[in-house]
Formats: structure tokens, sequence, C-alpha cells
């Protein structure tokens, strides 16, 4: 197949091209690189250092012989993304290409705006060049479990057969999202599900759980295919932050009770749940929704389990949430659509968590733990990126920089 | 009561400036004038000549001694919005200042992002702006029946209390918007409801049927007042456009079967209900809907009244469906939060569709018949405004300059 990846120079999008090249298909990426430009707003980069794009898809030529073509430009812009797909042909667009963190949409108005409007303008772009030139072509998109919110039944798989005085209707799952990213994501959901019902595009909108790890059997083979590791307070996911926190003998930092439950999953299960996803289609006009995410634990279990897994000394520390969300909460996710295609989840086990303290030790230099602390709080409308930083520009000890530039130019560093 | 109208100048927002302001309260008018460059932009104007803002506020304060504040300004310019609500300071905020036609959304891309863009973004910007300065006022937000779609189980007021293997939560309730505009309404109600539960804003969220008429006791004082009425396939809401087909001889079009069934309500009930909403206001942090409705008709049935109350002779005509719409399904609608806070329902009567016909008779040689024929396809993406339209050109008997011109300088016509 011509799979078409938005976003695949980012976390899951680059590992994810990998995979499907390697499994056969013929695969080009898009990205407007703004994952690697918020690092330089943020003044902090990826753990593992991210060889840039040229090199990262020339060294996979060089090692499997097989090419990954590349467009750079951004889904806002209609032209670009009509000329992509005109250009490119696929049978499947793979769509990562939004701006992925809550705590990021939360910083303030701006952030907030432009999430949104990136996110879901861009995705209304993608809809119309898809249902202007070639409808057939199935949209493989990634929504996250955190539209469901938290609510006091089974979360269903985007659907839910109600019964209300005595009549029944099967409707979109009822979403009650916990940030203006979230919502960005809920938003594109409905819209794609109005496309599918109006134009007869296919499509699978993939709610995906808290992913972690850092390698997969493709990004392994060579430093130069690396893919991000995120530690911070905005960008990096809970369990890939505890296992940083470990390895510098830093508290684990549970926020709350840490009674929160989420839906996580393995990198590893990501890349292969989007290759089901392309190879078994929704049909024409069919709005699919997969729960992507293999087993649900609460941030406490999370923070324990990596305790546990640590060989050295590993305590854990609650902080006050920045958040606003149930502290205690019933949480039931039905995920089977994904294991009825074929799925054989690695759950979290000592294995994954053993291999990521080894990651992380290799690079414990480039950590800067600052970036530890929760800076953006969910009530407020006008919070910092970093504790550090004042009117943009970066802190006293010149670490931004030292992380800008290995980020920048990993191959020199 | 300080009450601030966004989009002031529309349609709805002027009648209900007018009676706020005619029932004690000190309102202010704000409006970026979109509206009335649509007209420019489709070559039609209202049927009813349509004052300069300031001609309508000056005619007011020379009849009735009250002032009206009026800003001009665009909610997606984030300044604009605060520093508006600095200055003005309102107890309630109403807000109608969105993009409102279905057919106008589905004409193209650049359209569809435009409405979203404008609806969804500015929204946002005002709740930030809500959130930043005084979070005590109380956000009126005007929505749509259309946000539900039609559904198999009754429609319930923005929640429903579901029931799923035997446990129970209330959850906003499941929608299936019809449009790019109904779905920027639905965007809306995610964010309001997510501020509401994170800021502690208070808000009403009024989902409104298919209004209908001209004239409320306020606008028919003077000629200055009046509101618009629009009869064209892109803004003209059904009933509307059916009452101008009748006076002008045409057949009355109803899409599809005319099956398809719709909430409706009264212009003079739409500036009542904001008035019970205002003063009635919701709790801190409580996301309130009202079905802003007062019966559901058939577009058939609401066809054979406008025939039967005509005193000539009319007909009707079925022409295809150019929406992608259910063309029989069941609807049932709960409405009974606004009847509980005092509205008494002027219900589909005689009286005012025969008024209604006097007002179109007096401005017939304004009518351009071309403007009933829908030219907007919903399987479409790239459709025409105006059948007459080449590239951008007005057609060939120069009417729509004529219209134009009308619309620009009332005063002068």
């Amino acid at each position: 197949m011509r799979i078409l990846v938005l976003g695949g120079d980012g976390y899951l999008g680059w590992p994810t091209a990998l995979h499907l090249s390697d499994c056969g298909h013929e695969v080009g990426i898009a990205d407007n690189f703004a994952r690697r430009q918020y690092d330089h707003e943020m003044g902090v980069g990826s753990l593992v250092p991210v060889y840039p794009l040229k090199v990262r898809t020339d060294a996979w030529e060089e090692l499997t012989g097989r090419r990954i073509e590349t467009y750079h430009g951004d889904l806002t812009d209609a032209e670009f993304t009509r000329e992509m797909l005109a250009t490119f042909r696929p049978d499947a667009v793979v769509h990562f290409a939004e701006q992925r963190s809550a705590p990021y949409s939360m910083i303030d108005r701006k952030h907030a705006v432009y999430t949104q409007q990136n996110n879901v303008l861009g995705t209304l772009n993608l809809l119309f060049a898809l249902g202007e030139s070639e409808r057939d072509i199935h949209l493989v998109k990634l929504g996250t479990m955190g539209e469901y919110g938290t609510p006091n039944i089974t979360i269903e798989e985007g659907w839910l057969t109600v019964e209300h005085n005595g009549r029944t209707d099967r409707v979109l799952y009822p979403k009650r999202p916990g940030s203006f990213y979230h919502l960005s994501k809920v938003h594109d959901s409905h819209n794609i599900e109005f496309a599918c019902r109006t134009w007869g595009l296919r499509a699978t909108d993939l709610n995906q759980g808290v992913v972690y790890g850092q390698e997969t059997p493709q990004t392994a083979r060579d430093a130069r295919l690396a893919t991000r590791f995120d530690y911070d307070a905005i960008f990096g996911t809970v369990l890939n932050r505890f296992v940083v926190q470990a390895v510098l003998g830093h508290p684990l930092t549970v926020y709350g009770s840490g009674r929160q439950t989420r839906g996580i999953i393995d990198i590893r299960d990501t890349v292969e749940c989007i290759r089901l996803a392309c190879e078994n289609p929704a049909e024409r006009g069919e709005f699919r929704v997969f729960n992507q995410m293999t087993e649900s634990l609460s941030v406490q279990e999370i923070a324990e389990t990596v305790v546990s897994c640590f060989p050295g000394q590993a305590t854990i520390e609650h902080i006050a949430n920045p958040r606003v969300e149930a502290d205690e909460h019933y949480y039931r996710v039905t995920h089977t659509a994904l294991t009825r295609l074929g799925l054989r989840p690695h759950l979290l086990c000592d294995t994954l968590i053993e291999s990521m303290f080894a990651v992380v030790e290799q690079h414990r230099d480039r950590i800067d733990p600052d970036f530890f602390t929760p800076t953006v709080h969910w009530t407020s409308t006008a919070n910092e990126m970093h504790r550090r930083h004042v009117d943009g520009v970066a802190g006293k000890n010149g670490h931004s920089h030292q992380l800008g530039e290995s980020v920048l130019s990993p191959a020199r560093g």
C-alpha cells in the first residue's frame, strides 16, 4: 500500500513510518517541523538526540534500500495539502500532524487558539483535500483516550447504543475532554464523522492511550533512526518522565492522589495498531473508532511499577495537581477492535522499563531536572512555559542553549 | 443589568438589543459587520432595507432616550475582545457573533474553514477574555437545534442521563450536526462546557430552532429600526423564504419529501428567551442548555401553513434536496426550561404570517427570484454561491448592483 504519514517526523509518526516501510509499504512523510520548534520555544529538547529528517530517511535507505518520500509543509496550507495528496496518491493517510500536548494547549490564550487552529483547521483542509480528490483514500486519524474524560459508564469504541424513554439509537460516544488540546481532537472527530456521512469518506479514529517507551525494532537499528523522548512537564508522558526521575535520583512526582486512571500503550503496539488499521480499512462512508490502548493503570500504579523495577533507590512524591480532573473515578474501557484485527499487546512489564533505564542512563547529562516541575495550571489563563523563562529569554545557566544546539545538530553532538 | 450583545447588528442581535434596552437594561452592541459583507459577496441583500448601525442606534435614542453603546471589531481579535469587556463591564454577554448559515459553510473549503475559524476561535477568544477578567459574567451563547441532528430518541436540553451496563452518568447530549456551520456550534458547546468546568465560568447555551418573522414591537416603531429579512437559499430561513415565494406567485420550493421536521420559533419569542436567560443567570461553573424553540413542524407542514394563510393562489413544488439529511425520521424535543422561566410562546398562527405578507408586499420590487434556487449541494466540495455568478463577477442584468446599493445606503433608497 502507499501510505502517507502526516507528522512523520514526530515521536510516534517517525517510528510508525519506519514500521510501515519495514512491512513493505510505500511510505511518504509530511511534516512542518512544529514539534522541533516547540523545543526552541520551551528551551528543552528530546532526551535522546533526534537527527534531522533528511539524515533519518537517508540512514533508513542506506540500511534497508527503502526510500521514504518527504514533504515539508503545513496542513493549514490548503494548497500544500491538496498538491501533496495529488503527488503521492496514497491508499491511506495516517494523520499524526497535530499539536499533541495538553499542558501546551493550556499555557495561555495564544497557545489554546494555536492548538485548535492548527489541529482543527489543518484536519479540515485535509478532509477537503480528500473530498476534492480521491474519496476512496482511507484516513487513519490519531485521537486520544482523553477525549472521553472519565465517565461513570464503560467507555465504548467511539459509538454508544443509548436507550432513552423506551427508544434506542446508536450515537457518537458523549465526550468530556480535559484540555483545549483534547477538545481539538473531539472537534476533529465530529468533523470527520460528518465528512464520512456526507461525502462517503472512509476513516478510522484511533483514540490512543498514554504512550510509553522509546524504541521499536526499527528505530533501534541505528542512532540516526532514534525517535524523540520527552521528559518535561509539558510534552513528556507520565511513565517516560518517571523513568527519567528515577535514573536521576529525583522523587517521582505524582499529581494529586495519583488515583487518576488512564489507558496506556507501549510504543511498539502503537505502530502495530496503525499498520493494522491501514491494512484493514474502514468501509466507504464509515467512521470507525478504535480505542488504541492495552491496559488501564492509575498514575500511582505507574509510579509504583517504575519504583519496583528500578535497580536503585526511588521514591514517590505527591505534588498539587496542576490539572482540573477527577481525583477518583470509575474507569472501564472497551478495547477489543484492534486485538480482533490481530494486535498482540506488550503489557507494561519489567523488560521494557529496564530497557528504558538504559536509554536514559546513556543520555543523563542532557537532563535538566528543572523541567520536571509543572508550570501550567489549568485554573489559570496565563501560565509560564518554564519557571526560568523571563519574557521569552532563556534562563540563567545557558542550559537551554546547550540543549537547543544538540537538538538542532545531533550529528555534530 | 449591563448586557453586551455581540453580533448586535444582525437579524436577531439587533431586535434582541432593542428588546433588552426597552426592558430597562444598559445595552452595548459589538459587530464586525460581517453579515453586511456577505451580502456584497453574494450579490443579494435583505428584502427589508437595513440602515447603518449608527442610524439605527441614533433613531432608538431619539425615540426612547436610551443610548446603546457600539463597538466595531472582531472576536477573532483578542485585544479588541478583551478591551471591550474591560470597557463595557457587562453582567451578561449575549453572543450572536457567528457566521450562521449552513449552506454558506458548505460552499467550499474556504467558506467551511472561515466558518469554523470565525466561530470557534472567536468564541475561544471570548472565553479567555472572560477567564482573564471577570469570571462572574454570564455568557449567553446562541447555539442551534441543528447541533443535535435527528436522533431516534428524545432530544433533551443539552444533557442526557445515560444508563449503560447497569451504571448511569449525566453526559453532554450526543450530537450529530448537519453542516460545517452546525459543527462549529458543537465545537463551541464543548469548549464552553470545559471553560465552565475548569474556570468556573457561568454559561447558557441556547439551542435555537429555525426563526421566522421580521418584526418585534421595538423594530416596528420606525423604518430605521427594521431588522433584516433574508429570502435567498443561503441565508433565508425556510418560512421566510416561503412567504416571499408566495407573494411573488412562485411555487414554494420544498427540499425533498418535506418530511424533515424541525423546531421553529417566532422572532418575538427569540428576543424574550434571551431576556429570560440574562435575567435568570446560570450558576458559577454551570453549563446550562436550553432548547430555544416552541413547536416542531415538518417542512411540508410549514409550506402548507403558508399556502393556507396566503390570500391568493400558492402552490408547492418539491425539488431535489441539496442537503444530506434524513428524509423521514423521529423528532421529539424537550423544551420546557424557558417556559418554566416565564416564556409565553407565540405559536405559528395566521396573524404573524399575514403580517409578513404585508412586509414582503411592501418591498416586492427588491426581490430577485433567482436567489430562491439552491446552488450549494452538500455532496460537493466546490459549489457556486449563485448560478449567475461567474468568477466573482455579478450577473447579466445588474440586479445585484441595484440591491447592493440599497443595502449599503438604505437611507438614500
